[in-house]
């Protein structure tokens, strides 16, 4: 105390007087560097940097434990080290596009099981034309989405354009719908991908949910390793798909220009009645609804432009180009290969639409059909990749606005946002389990996020060429070209939500707005608990408090207790030991106990009777009454945590202390301190 | 400090020097009484004793549950009026007979149970045979547990028995069986009671689970509001069903006296098939062991002696003399009526026997029909009452000789012990969901514990006359007789535990050796810890200790963190704030505002870079560097914890001080401390 008084007033310069003062105690930070070269760095005076040595772990276990985490995530990279995580275009359209180009494994199969129910006929007529919209819609959404990337080269989510030009509602709501759709896109991918396994594998399919959850697993650890590492896994399956499927349609067209295409026939075993239902607008605007899966994944590149390297625009946009020609053509081959030859969806789900194609032209079980088949699964299974990419980016960006809990921000030893990544990873998880991993179950869930994120995304564009009108040439093309886009993609919204709802399109719509509340009431509390912190400027100087008023709870006289008293004691001058009792004849022993451990100074002892046996409320009761003596001296309760050297054995103590500390910390002035007794 | 020091070392006149100091200071216990005379009444210096008034919550959602509270269980009742709390035979036979003789409603139909699998015939043949030798078994039981209950006035559970005579060992078997036998009690009784109101009302059969669940909740309330309470609920069912049954049971054997038995037609939907099997020595054993249920409830009278009024001896032994006479013939009378009606057991555990019997005297849905099965069902669910009276009693007796979790002897505002008796009711809720509320399913699981309980009490009360031989008079007839009753139930055990073990009962005979190994582990590291944490004797002064080397952890510099800062500077002379970041910039801009903040004194900064991104091995690193300066002075961390005004915003909030708890929990001589933050 009195050293305390004695120091000056604090002036300017602080840094003498600070090596003065380690020099007279000699017990301060200055020389803390000495006994730990190893693991800290001295960059000056108070300003330690850690090495990777204070991470190392000591014990054996810990050892083990840092050795699985090293094979499974790798080495550990500082943050200094990040701009070198960036991608080129080659890999780029491998992480970004294989979202997009992997639907190409379904679109076709769920337009023609829409269609089937007005009958084969009405199947095979009506396929083609239906790809063909939507593929237009695909090449408006390509063309707008250029100048988003232009716009915005540190990357132009939905989320950031809506709230950039159209305001904070608007950008939630992008946000909301792209959060949803980026946990269907990891269920409906990985569904699909296990499906183009089962279809080579049929033996495979009783375990198709379990299968599921292992990709998901394998997903996240790949994650949590760090972006360019998941880059190098994925190039190769999107251009072995590539090549395999342009390889199959190249031939199939081959067949079709020579006139001789082989016999396709449904196996017999499907029980295939031909009950034609009415072919009405609903059930066309549904199958568009359906085949419309073909835009999800568009987003992505725009999202991801500072995934790139440089110039981070230019190749985000060769990269869209590329991604939307290749999945234009892979689309439309498949779905007039499909017509052409009359294929019909497996009932069963057991089968795909591009495993029966592939076969039919290549013949069942050949090396050939094995290579569509398996590159297949691997594009869909590592297309999710694309969702763990963005979910947890978009997850850190809304934690950097607060409008998610602010652990979304934190990045783990390989700079991977270790909470968005496990967050996707378990709640796709349950979505797999919930719908059995059936693809058809899936996909009304699916799109109607993606076209509200787009539209809002469009329209929020229209209003950024309004704003630049004065200085940006061309504005009013820009401005156009993105309106175009805004109306195509509402147009499409609305269609899939009115023709999807009673499907399963409703939870989307109801867990959108819910999403919505929850991100405004954590914006809120984020506010309300920042403006209640942030300290005024000027700023005076910080007082120095009297010492608190300290109890030590004794529940009886032994070591820990002891301990407890002597750091009480070591804390403040003045300490009261309270010793809580039913039984008034146990206090009295306790209290001859006390007279006989012989503590000296200002300890002294309370015994507080309880008759009805409880614990906590006669000793608030208690501090209570302290308190109102002194309102202005703040109440220190220290407690002995007995620490029991196997975690089990917890269970077996200290559930009282822990009731206390839960009812005490909601009071306020009031500091409660466990002092561990190790045995 | 100087306050401290210059107090004079402790004297013997300790209650002068703490009025004089009391004086001086003003602001210590002793004047405590008067701003908190409603709470506190003074009994002297230092022993205060809190009236009812310090539970009385002071919240209006804490007085909604506190009223709720008492609605369900009554006032509070303090520990002095625990002797007011007794029975007398009346109110005992109730509580304590009805696990007993609420078996007549099921024994008899599981005898014939087994018995059908070998045919009509056999099974009208043997049912009487069995249950005499079952009821031989029963009188020999209840003499020799006449001389336990005179030996152990205090209680003579088995537990208590086999360790006083046979050892820890064989007491803790004995007290492992017993845990088991209640919960099936519960379990078994519940359901029967619930088969017994099916029987009436053929509706309920599907809602028989959530049936079972709602009287567990209802006696787990019960038996929260306290034992005399309890005892008033219980004496009506008991007498009503004892009036009942033994009317039915006279105008049963007045009709077949007269020999005007009515005709009994089993339903005609009860597809029977007649698939006799052999009758061989193992499916007699099997019919025996099935109706030894019989025998349960004959512990609980001698386990709860010290329940009754005075002499408590003398009239726990009339009360289980009164059981075995009711139940023998009301077990009896049941058994041969039905085998005279020639009743077959419902298929589909739909009707009851005694439904089949009492309809067939008195006509299906007669008042007297329902009468009998409504009574039957109230006395069964409230025969698991004795469960719920033993369970907890033995918990606590468990606890005390520290087998247990010590949480066991708590007892609530009601006198009741609260955790037994909730643990009673998960598990039994368990059991009953486990097996869909299946009498005939849990059976084999039942009995064999009890039998083993009964073998150990009975070997152990020879043992208590063989070494009691030189002072009591007739110490060998009355050895004799124990000795009989051990060698009855030890054949009983046998017999049970084979013909029922693929039956279930190898869960039991698993779960018994695991639950005494379980016991002996909490009791060896009880033992471990007390000898660990008893002082020495005679012990020294209490030193003063120096004060503690402080740590504030700043996230950043608002109000928060000062006010962490501030109590650390009030509880020791010298504060080290440390802010740990990855962002060298960072660091220096909280330095410089650090200086703006004019702290003054001995507390300085010290920045923790950390390119890892880590934040809690860095600290560890370097509090060890600082314990390695100074070994012997401990180290204590402040954290400001924020306070939220909801508890769901806490997720928002201190995960990173929750794990820095956790791992510096475990870390010798270090103390951390929250110092929570109202907004």
């Amino acid at each position: 105390m009195s050293e305390a008084k004695s120091t000056k007033p604090a002036g300017s310069d602080l840094e003498e007087r600070r090596t003065v003062r380690g020099r007279q105690r000699g017990d301060r930070y200055v020389r803390i560097v000495r006994p730990a070269q190893r693991e800290f760095e001295r960059k000056d005076a108070g300003h330690l940097v850690a090495t990777e040595q204070v991470l190392a772990p000591t014990t054996a276990p810990g050892r083990f434990v840092d050795g699985v985490r090293r094979v499974l995530l790798g080495a550990r990279i500082p943050t200094s080290l990040e701009l070198g995580e960036r991608i080129g275009k080659v890999k780029g359209l491998a992480v970004f596009a294989s979202d997009n180009i992997s639907s190409s494994a379904y679109a076709t199969e769920e337009i023609m099981r829409v269609l089937l129910l007005a009958g084969l006929g009405t199947m095979a007529a009506l396929t083609l034309p239906i790809t063909l919209a939507i593929i237009a819609v695909l090449a408006i959404v390509v063309v707008s989405y250029q100048q988003t990337i232009g716009a915005y080269p540190n990357g132009g989510g939905s989320y950031i354009v809506a709230n950039d030009n159209l305001g904070p509602f608007p950008g939630l709501t992008a946000a909301a719908a792209l959060l949803t759709d980026y946990v269907l896109t990891v269920a409906v991918s990985i569904a699909a991908g296990v499906a183009a396994l089962t279809s080579i594998f049929p033996q495979l399919f009783d375990m198709r949910v379990a299968l599921g959850i292992a990709f998901v697993v394998v997903l996240a650890v790949g994650n949590l390793r760090g972006i360019r590492e998941s880059a190098t896994i994925f190039a190769l399956p999107t251009y072995v798909y590539l090549v395999a499927i342009f390889g199959l349609l190249g031939y199939g067209l081959f067949r079709f220009a020579t006139g001789t295409l082989p016999q396709y026939t449904a196996p017999s075993e499907w029980s295939l009645q031909e009950t034609v239902g009415p072919l009405g607008i609903l059930l066309v605007l549904r199958a568009f609804a359906s085949g419309s899966v073909a835009l999800t994944g568009v987003e992505a590149v725009s999202n991801g432009v500072p995934a790139f390297k440089r110039p981070e625009s230019r190749n985000a946009q060769v990269v869209l180009i590329l991604m939307g020609s290749f999945f234009g053509v892979i689309f439309l081959g498949m779905s007039f290969l499909a017509g052409q030859l009359g294929i019909i969806p497996d009932p069963t789900e057991q089968e795909t639409v591009v495993s029966q194609l592939t076969r039919t032209f290549v013949g069942n079980g050949t090396p050939y059909h094995y290579l569509v088949q398996i590159s297949t699964a691997l594009l869909l299974v590592l297309a999710a990749n694309t969702a763990f990419a963005d979910f947890p980016r978009l997850g850190s960006i809304l934690a950097r606005d607060r409008f998610a809990p602010h652990y979304f921000q934190f990045r783990g030893d390989r700079l991977a946002f270790t909470t968005g990544i496990l967050v996707l990873a378990l709640l796709s998880a349950v979505l797999i389990v919930a719908f059995s991993g059936s693809v058809t179950a899936l996909i009304p869930l699916y799109t109607v996020g993606v076209f509200v994120a787009f539209t809002l995304s469009q329209a929020g564009m229209v209003r950024h060429w309004w704003k630049l009108r004065a200085t940006q040439r061309g504005w009013r093309w820009r401005a156009a070209l993105n309106g175009l886009g805004a109306v195509a993609t509402a147009i499409v919204a609305l269609v899939v939500g009115a023709a999807k709802f009673a499907l399963g399109a409703w939870m989307v719509l109801v867990l959108i707005p819910a999403l919505i509340t929850l991100m405004w009431a954590i914006n809120r509390h984020y506010r309300t608990v920042e403006d209640a912190l942030t300290l005024d400027e000027p700023h005076g100087t910080l007082p120095r408090r009297a010492s608190p008023r300290v109890l030590v709870l004794l529940a009886r006289l032994d070591r820990a207790s002891l301990e407890a008293l002597a750091y009480a004691r070591s804390i403040a001058p003045l300490v009261t030991a309270v010793h809580v009792t039913d039984d008034p004849t146990e206090g009295e022993r306790i209290r001859a106990r006390w007279r006989s451990l012989d503590i000296d100074g200002d300890t002294d002892l309370v015994i507080l009777e309880s008759p009805y046996r409880a614990l906590i409320p006669p000793l608030v009761a208690y501090i209570d009454a302290l308190q109102k003596q002194e309102p202005e001296r703040s109440i220190t309760v220290v407690l002995s945590e007995f620490v029991p050297r196997r975690p089990w054995e917890y269970l077996l103590h200290n559930q009282a202390a822990l009731r206390l500390k839960l009812r005490l910390f909601f009071r306020r002035n009031t500091v409660v301190i466990d002092v561990p007794y190790h045995v």
